[in-house]
């Protein structure tokens, strides 16, 4: 299929920093490139693809301090599109509801899937309005707050098979990766760890606007033991800090919409002790690639029983799961169900 | 005629608060009522009209802090126009590029006045892309970073003939109005001043923006005597202030696209000293409506001749040029020039 896949300019594809809408694009664009399909990304110049690359603005906008304006690269973008739509069999944004205008009026198929939170309260007449509009949830969890929305599919994320392996080490303590939030709890990753009487590894960033709830409240915490910070890693040593771990605490407090750090512990063989919230039932299979739990206690409890799930069985729903290959393949029955059955709905009415 | 005025949802329509464009918007969609043309205003709903008022969002959104995402609701806009296009003989566009992509493929004639600086880099790939979409700037010298834009007009701003009168009182100060920012550079308003001999009145407001500003550079010259600060000041308060003025000082160091209060203190009869900078010459004339200079040694000898200009004669010039009857006579002329031009161009081609 000729596809068009139309990523925001705020980071490259994939992200040159933290940036997961971005890294996904590029999982999926690479993945349908290596199965033959003709792919154009659209995406800040500083990309790096196999596919086409039709470079909008020359720099990813986060690191450019140039611009002052960010909406208007992304009108530009939004045109460029639309000026090469007959040339594409289907069009994938990946840009919230920024297409829903302009596309919801020619005749190339199109969809958008949903990357972020949906209960900001602004969705909610947006999402009346474009009713029509095919989009694709990365949850069945994260519609919730947006029902109204035309879901044509929930399509799961996934990695590279190989981007991620188990590696040969001994498991030695519990991990906990990602971003030093509040929303993301690692004070009760601390506390479990500490019940459990297991050594806590702790690989995160601080972002700017974290750095305060991490000096009043984490840092304070560090002082007890038993916890090591070792900041944030990239893709070259995940596989390392996961294969060692016992298991990966995910005690998150909010409705996260995916949470890729879950898939990438499977990818390793690692087992996910995660608080019951957002799309984690969707993702962890509870006594097979972990345990998904209701509070401190209940984790606690599940971490003496990480040692009797299989790792190899860990790995093994993550291939089955969880990888890019699955993850393009949905994505192509999506376009392939809209080309079909959309196109009616799609002509020019005025 | 059926003319759409098309506002940003940030302030209401007139602004609660400080918004230059929503005030000229709400000057130009009254006048358009007055003389008899069936008018719809797209604003925030806490916007006052005669007009009809059609409200995509409850409340402007700079002064509702629930509003995370200030995109969302300008998109909604743009689709709620677009479904009610074919019920305008004109689309009155403020915001920006906003409209280009959606607009220059329906059949109803569009327009957009332009009502910020051109000079931000990320413009001009996009007035590139979009060349052909018309727009009126607000003054000439407005245009100059950006010539390949398709101008249809300059349209400058005009004020209600009797929103700002001369008030009977005696003239005894130099007066700065406005904002206390580096660019309208205050620092030189009293310079100038103490150089003249006179006091200077310094009726503006300080941004959170500008706080650093104001402490570290205005504060400290106000020890200096001769100069009061009466704090930021509303149309009701306007009059007085202007009237009671000497002259305006308008020492400006940045290319202001307009400058309405220059046009504020021409209505209650009082001159205009301003710097040679962006719109200043094509709003004021030299000898006749205030004293075009180059610096503060001009600035201060031209303080002496302001007794030399007539007051009457100002506010005469106002009401020839500046009202907004006047603005409104372009803006009709604009609509009807576009919809004989350049409705064959803006057909659906596709």
């Amino acid at each position: 299929m000729r596809i068009a896949q139309v990523a925001p300019l705020h980071e490259a594809v994939p992200p040159k920093l933290y940036g997961g809408t971005e890294r996904v694009v590029s999982f999926l664009t690479e993945e349908l490139v290596a199965e033959g399909h003709d792919v154009t990304l659209f995406a800040s110049g500083d990309s790096v693809t196999s596919a086409r690359l039709h470079a909008v603005w020359p720099k990813a906008l986060r690191l450019d301090p140039s611009i002052r304006d960010t909406i208007a690269p992304h009108m530009l973008l939004m045109e460029d599109v639309y000026r090469m739509a007959v040339d594409f069999d289907v069009l994938h944004f990946h840009m919230d509801y920024w297409p829903f205008s302009l596309f919801g009026r020619q005749r190339t198929p199109f969809v958008t899937t949903l990357h972020g939170r949906l209960d900001l309260p602004e969705l909610q007449p947006v999402f009346n309005t474009f009713a029509q509009a095919p989009v694709i949830s990365i949850s069945d969890s994260q519609r919730r707050p947006l029902p109204q929305a035309n879901y044509v599919a929930t399509v799961l994320h996934g990695l590279p098979e190989n981007l991620l392996t188990p590696q040969p080490v001994k498991q030695e303590y519990l991990a906990f990766l990602g971003r030093i939030a509040p929303e993301k709890r690692p004070d009760r990753a601390i506390r479990i760890a500490r019940a459990a009487g297991i050594p806590l590894k702790i690989a995160a960033k601080v972002d700017r606007a974290d750095q305060e709830y991490f000096d009043d409240v984490i840092k304070p915490m560090l002082a007890g033991g038993g916890v090591e910070m070792i900041g944030e890693i990239g893709d070259a040593e995940k596989p390392a800090f996961l294969s060692g771990a016992i298991g990966l605490l995910m005690p998150i407090d909010w409705p996260e919409p995916f949470g890729l750090v879950m898939i990438e512990a499977m990818a390793c063989g690692t087992p996910v002790i995660a608080f019951n919230r957002g799309s984690v039932p969707e993702i962890i299979e509870n006594g097979l690639t972990g345990f998904i739990v209701e509070d401190e206690t209940s984790a606690v409890a599940a971490v003496s029983r990480l040692a009797g799930l299989s790792r190899t069985g860990v790995r093994h729903r993550f291939e089955q799961r969880f990888t890019a290959a699955r993850m393009a393949a949905d994505y192509l029955h999506c376009y392939r169900t809209l080309g079909a059955a959309e196109r009616p709905m799609l002509r020019v009415i005025r």
